[in-house]
């Protein structure tokens, strides 16, 4: 079985969009569980809906990021790390559900990132923390562990010296390794770039990471953003009377 | 028989993922055939290798939009349509092909678009030209036809009077009529928010458009954009003799 950990953001327009896509391409995977966990008091409709209609095995949960953990209102977005609250919810559930022994991969899955077919079979003979490189990260065209003639590195843009200098997207974890560690969590409070890091600590060291495909040399994963869109006109003819009809659903 | 056209601009770095997402999107739809027609002198051997890989039946043209219709360097992406040369490429192309009887309906999908496997469903009904709205697009939260009570409008941000205030993600086209109107184009010099009027113009009246996804009610397709990622760190690397390795594609 392969856990797919997806945290999902609501108040983003873009949200229903991105879930849809994100779901056709996890509904190409085979055994998959995809849990998705809302930035929120209690799951919504609008995500219940489409996680409903997408004809992917799901878990619908919430966790909603405290008041002290989120930037105000002119904070930058990387203040605070994104998903962490979201992802530690969802490796409860885990723990919750699955038996110590339960073969199984966990991935986590950012909503907006685009993933290849071939990465989930890539991840799939993950035995401790499997590695490979992600695309468009960091401000670099892609980054991950690298290796030449025995040497092993890391070719990232932020903080080489972290511990761990990978993105969310760029490894995945047997699920019974998981189970034996009940305290591996993700640091909310992780200064930026060592969210990764805090998690994985608690699992493996460094030079146990498993490279994959193709010995880290082919991007599979590329950490894609979906713009904001700006709703200007809409805001103008609501003002007139002529909004759109709010009980179409987008 | 779906034929789906796809204009691709080489010069974004988030093209690939673009469409490798697009094509598991594409890869759920039956009886399709996609149509991607890059922007440049000749089809790349980055994208034919996505469309080969992608397990969707494909034809992959290039058609390269001249200078004099592509804005200078500091010119806003606004001032020339998008797409128009790389759509009437694939126009020619069914028109070179495809039998004046065959049927078929034909949409013209945007490569950063994100598309419902619902939408796919309801354009198979199309007779002449039918239509539905898009979310996200023009300011607004949606746009596309309304009606009520046998009063037929349109709901958008960008110039009501336009012969079809739709956007290229909002209607498809049978391909008997596209075949039948062997003049049919999209104009490449068309005013701002007008290329798909220029194009609809010779085909259908705007009291001919016919309303699927619930009388258009649903929004089954999303008018998202990509940001462009900053490669800041990699610029910085490069210089320092230490950038990520070229032969890696992203
Ligand atoms: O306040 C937030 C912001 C983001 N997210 C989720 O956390 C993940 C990472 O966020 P984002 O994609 O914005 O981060 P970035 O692209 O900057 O890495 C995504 O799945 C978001 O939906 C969240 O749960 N709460
Ligand atoms: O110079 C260009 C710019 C865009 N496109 C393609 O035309 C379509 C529409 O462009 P874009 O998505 O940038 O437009 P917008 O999102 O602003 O409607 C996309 O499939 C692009 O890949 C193109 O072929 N040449
Ligand atoms: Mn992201
Ligand atoms: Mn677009």
């Amino acid at each position: 079985e392969r856990p797919i950990l997806t945290p999902s953001f609501p108040r983003r327009p873009v949200q229903k969009a991105e879930l849809v896509r994100l779901s056709q391409t996890l509904l190409h995977v085979p055994a998959l569980h995809w849990v998705v966990v809302e930035d929120a008091a209690a799951p919504s409709a609008l995500v219940g809906g489409v996680l409903a209609a997408s004809g992917v095995s799901f878990t619908h949960l919430s966790a909603e990021t405290p008041p002290d953990l989120r930037g105000g209102p002119g904070a930058p977005s990387w203040l605070f790390p994104r998903g962490a609250e979201q992802r530690n919810r969802a490796l409860r559930w885990l723990r919750d559900t699955r038996g110590a022994h339960e073969p199984g991969v966990v991935y986590f899955a950012d909503d907006d990132n685009t993933y290849s077919l071939r990465l989930f079979e890539e991840m799939r003979s993950t035995r401790g923390v499997s590695v490979w490189p992600v695309g468009l990260v960091g401000g670099c065209a892609w980054s991950g562990r690298w290796s030449r003639g025995g040497v092993v590195g890391f070719h990232t843009g932020w903080r080489p010296e972290r511990p761990f200098p990978l993105d969310m997207a760029g490894f995945a974890v047997a699920l019974r390794l998981l189970l034996a560690h009940p305290r591996a969590r993700f640091d909310p409070r992780a200064e930026r770039g060592f969210l990764e890091s805090s998690f994985l600590g608690g699992l493996v060291t460094p030079g146990q990471l498993e490279p994959r495909a193709d010995n880290c040399t082919q991007v599979l994963v590329w950490h894609t953003r979906t713009e904001k869109p700006k709703l200007r006109q809409e805001e103008q003819l609501q003002r007139q009377g002529r909004g759109s009809d709010p009980d179409i659903e987008v």
